[in-house]
């Protein structure tokens, strides 16, 4: 019988999807994993009782396992693979003081579904621009799969997607477990981008909901957005794709259905009539789908798709145009 | 200014769907309803009170634009178009006694999303080769669309197919209202089984929650599901579809993600641990789905189509096999 090979995986982020992916990726017999979080007293906390007290916080991590790391050098160091899980918008600062060298030889997963605001580039790109990651190196995590679910290991399904099929089918074998499948695909730009939009629909469903549009209009309304990410991700990267495959419909329904969206619950607050700073107060963070809008947007300047949806979604949170008046006009375009 | 023209137009049934489509209908100026029902006492509750006593109470029926009627040759005889909607295993019996020229020269709609059960034929063809109407004279109404969403007016969105392009279009501008927008599609076949098929998948997915599963399992279920109807309506009928369209995906997630969806809460039983016949007798009355998996499955026996969901579901509802053993071989075919 074979022997498993021995896997030093690094995940960075302290939140629910990155407490998920440290129980997915500790449960195989040749992976170790070491988990650097931000916040010494989490550090102290797992440490001292081997569960997150922040998030998850019934799930047990074996300190046989997994190695809690305050600094993240000593995560990264030794580490055959780097799962990234921190929101885009907050990558930049922890990886800030490493370089190029320190990410050598090592490959690199993103489980981030947003992009990098200022510069509106996908993680993926942005790291081979920054740490001059190979692409080839490069691999995404895409869903459908709620953390929650994970937790209570009810079956789920994960695609890894990368340029490079060795990179992907490589870490679909390590993260794959008793309850969790995950598949390789060769479409890194079309999962990544659909992943990132998928938040927008999100926040549009919920904006929808806050102002008492019902079921009948969601299913319509992501029926359309599933047309939409289409034909955004052809004009920037034309291929044939399944688009009713799990990476791209099955990421996006776990989402747009979901009562635990944080994407979803900030646009019902936008539809019900809060002020976009008076949501984030209340949400006491920034759902991902807010930065997303602004980025995609931005980028759909340049190749001019039809992208109905998103932009009302972008009229409502940067025009400040009244969300009733925006989706009474999606109403029309939407079939 | 048009003057708007008149329309005549028989509902056929006397459930929850036929109510909203009799609201609907009865909306614009230029529509008379005549509703046919079978229960005498839901006729002279309707005639004495304007509300349907058993489906959407709360709908106000004005008697200057339906008259109910306890015959059906009444309602249908000055009808342009007759609307069907009654389930697929109940419409021969009150149609028995109709003859060829009593639909000679009307439109046909269908609004049954089943099969007739035991010749295994769509609606529309048993009303092609049972009472010689035209093809180009049918068309069937697809979703997505609760009848509940109606009676409270959200926005709704319907398509209306026909292999007559002419036909769907009068169809849909006739059914169009202020909260219900209808679009023509020239896809007859793809539609009209697309609306069978959804229902065997809302079964399997009531099953796997009776079972234990849950959304992240659903949303690959739904993602495989499409992929599904896509493959068996291409053998079918072979033709480019935007199978993300409402009228396949949009009909399939209001059904499936729908707490109210009689396939579910059927498939719930069963995947709780009720035989068939429990269920049925629970339930008082027989889910669309059970029907159409014999009938889907019956065609395929020709078709040959790779269809694991559908499969899954026959054998545990008509072949007694445990639904967990089914559901854990269907799980390791799912991606």
């Amino acid at each position: 019988m074979k022997q498993p090979s021995l896997h030093k995986i690094a995940v960075i982020g302290g939140g629910s999807w990155a407490t998920a992916l440290v129980k997915i990726l500790s449960e195989q017999t040749g992976n170790q994993v070491r988990w650097w979080l931000r916040s010494q007293a989490d550090i102290d906390h797992i440490r001292a009782y081997h569960h997150n007290p922040r998030y998850l916080s019934d799930v047990f991590h074996s300190p046989k396992k997994v190695k809690v790391c305050g600094k993240i050098k000593d995560a990264i160091r030794d580490a055959n693979y780097i799962v990234l899980a921190v929101p885009a918008a907050y990558i930049e600062e922890p990886l800030q003081k490493l370089k190029p060298a320190d990410f050598s030889g090592k490959r690199i997963v993103s489980a981030i579904k947003g992009m990098i605001p200022e510069v509106n580039l996908l993680v993926t790109d942005w790291m081979e621009e920054r740490f001059e990651v190979p692409l080839g190196d490069i691999c995404v995590i895409a869903g459908p799969c709620h953390a929650e679910e994970v937790a209570l290991e009810k079956q789920s399904y994960l695609t890894i997607a990368s340029t490079n099929p060795e990179c992907a089918a490589d870490f679909a074998k390590i993260i794959t477990c008793r309850y969790v499948t995950a598949h390789p695909l060769a479409d890194l730009y079309g999962v990544e981008y659909a992943a990132v939009m998928k938040n927008i629909v999100a926040l549009a469903c919920g904006i929808t909901y806050g102002l008492g549009y019902g079921d009948n209009f969601q299913a319509v309304m992501v029926s359309n957005a599933m047309q939409e990410i289409r034909r955004f991700v052809t004009a920037l990267d034309p291929r044939e794709r399944e688009m009713s495959a799990s990476a791209y419909l099955g990421d996006l329904l776990v989402t747009a259905y979901s009562q635990f969206s944080r994407n979803r619950l900030f646009g019902n607050m936008i539809g019900r009539g809060y002020s976009v700073k008076a949501a984030q107060v209340e949400m006491k963070m920034v759902a991902e789908g807010y930065f997303a809008t602004k980025s995609i947007h931005a980028i759909n300047q340049q190749l001019g798709v039809s992208m109905p949806i998103t932009d009302a979604v972008y009229r409502i949170l940067y025009e400040g145009i009244a969300p009733g008046l925006v989706m009474n006009e999606l109403k029309a375009q939407l079939r």
